[in-house]
């Protein structure tokens, strides 16, 4: 899978910089469940929104912008990573009252990005 | 001067690039006059507040940005702008009461940036 060719470690690096290079009090909507309601599904339940906000994120930035070149490398890899996982819509449902709506800062928002994609390492790692 | 040397056209493709590399929806504080109740003065009075906001919009970012990087650029070119112009403490103290503060989207404050750059690079050159 794309994980075993580009390691984490190199993405989680990625997100660090693209995280300094957007205004820290910016704030940027999400709509998500924390991991003590999702627990083992944690993965599934937030690739879909979480995809979803990056896509957001990306059409602030302009058509020449290094911002919005390297969010759109975490939505592909997110787009990968659900594809794989198959459909997620009917636990989707099942959780859907734990969903919350709200508006984060940059770094906590990117820390929620980083934890997620080593999740979802962890989980690659355990399927295989 | 430093604007003979880097002419203002390459300045203005690089703050339409750092434009585009923060999100739209962001609004950034500025203290200012417009040039309908500054006249011929504009420039001046504008100047330090322009410098701070650039300072303060800097400081947004991490130390690794290069956003962060372009914005010291800028800052730069002002601060050697205003050391040429001599003291402008008297005439802001006169324009006092013109003062504005607001907030202003991404697309909005880098217009007022590349007009203000506009504007002194033509002072300049008809001061020489
Ligand atoms: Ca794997």
């Amino acid at each position: 899978t794309r994980f075993d060719v580009n390691p984490v470690t190199d993405d989680i690096s990625r997100l660090s910089s693209l995280r300094q290079n957007i205004p820290k009090d910016y704030k940027i909507p999400v709509h998500y469940i924390p991991k003590e309601e999702a627990g083992m599904c944690w993965v599934q339940l937030n690739v879909y929104y979480l995809e979803d906000s990056l896509q957001d994120l990306a059409h602030k930035f302009g058509n020449i912008s290094s911002n919005r070149r390297d969010i759109s490398i975490f939505i592909q890899m997110l787009q990968e990573l659900r594809l794989n996982m198959g459909s997620v819509e009917l636990i989707m449902y099942d959780f859907e009252c734990h969903y919350r709506k709200e508006r984060w800062q940059t770094v906590r928002y990117f820390d929620f990005v980083k934890d997620f994609l080593i999740a979802a390492q962890n989980k690659e790692d355990s399927d295989d």
